[in-house]
């Protein structure tokens, strides 16, 4: 199984492809899809969308594994956060890929099992379950693997009875 | 001058496309883009992204106007909001048209010189001025075309001195 996992902002996503085989774990590609700081919330969307488009015409993933379950105290992040997040749902959702969405917090957990690590350990645990070095990929890109892991896993633990409805 | 106005939401957004000829508004065509209340979101945007792909390559409007300004009291309509917000820039900007976002307050004083006025309301002024029998047109398609000419007043009054920033 080929799994996108999807690390969403709106001025930098990461973004990491494992190929799972049983127990065994390969980062296909992992990086970040970034716009320069001054640009227009359009040209950010747009390299967002043509960049993810771009990463499912090439590796083809099976099912798209995104964070969800924010708690916003601030309405207009939220709605930022949301364009970002949408682009990445209907890209997905054009190419049939189903997507699934899991809160940061329960990711590191399901993954590392400790729900308080921090993006450092999560980039560790990244580099040494993938064998990558980690100093050369930035922290967006380990979380974005980390998705992609994390889904695997409740997908394959018992049976995928723990698996939630997909986005 | 072909503008496409889009009144923005997740499971029903209208649309509606208005070409200017000097003092003239001729409505081309309008809309609704809809999903049913049981599908999840990602097919909501699907279907957003399809259908706005779909008016974009049919008509190749110029510019398009969307709803923004929003003041919102739950980050999580905020988040769905932005979702769909989201894709519909995404693909306006994918085909290199640029966006402008109007407040609604903001959109009917321009348009109708009352920023108070209800959607009923606005249905009637774009009857009268487009000449279109809008019993049955759905409101969120009239907005849509109320959008497009705010844009259009917008972009020709004064020599566009008041023209906001593209989105």
């Amino acid at each position: 199984m080929l799994i996108l996992g999807i690390d969403t902002a709106l001025r930098t996503s990461g973004y990491g492809l494992i190929r799972v085989d049983g127990k065994r774990f390969e980062a296909m590609d992992c990086g970040v899809i970034k716009t320069p700081a001054k640009q227009p919330h359009s040209e950010c969307l747009r390299r967002l969308h043509g960049g993810i488009e771009e990463i499912i015409m090439h590796f083809k993933p099976e099912v798209g594994a995104i964070e969800g379950g924010f708690f916003f105290k601030n309405a207009k992040t939220a709605m930022v956060l949301g364009m970002a997040r949408g682009v990445v749902v209907a890209v997905l959702a054009k190419h049939q890929i189903p997507v699934y969405e899991y809160a940061p917090r329960k990711a590191r957990k399901v993954v590392m099992g400790q729900g308080g690590a921090d993006k450092e350990a999560i980039a560790a645990y990244m580099a040494g379950l993938l064998n990558l070095n980690v100093d050369d990929i930035p922290k967006d890109a380990t979380d974005a693997l980390a998705l992609a892991i994390c889904h695997s896993l409740m997908a394959s633990t018992h049976g995928g009875t723990y698996l939630p409805d997909p986005v």
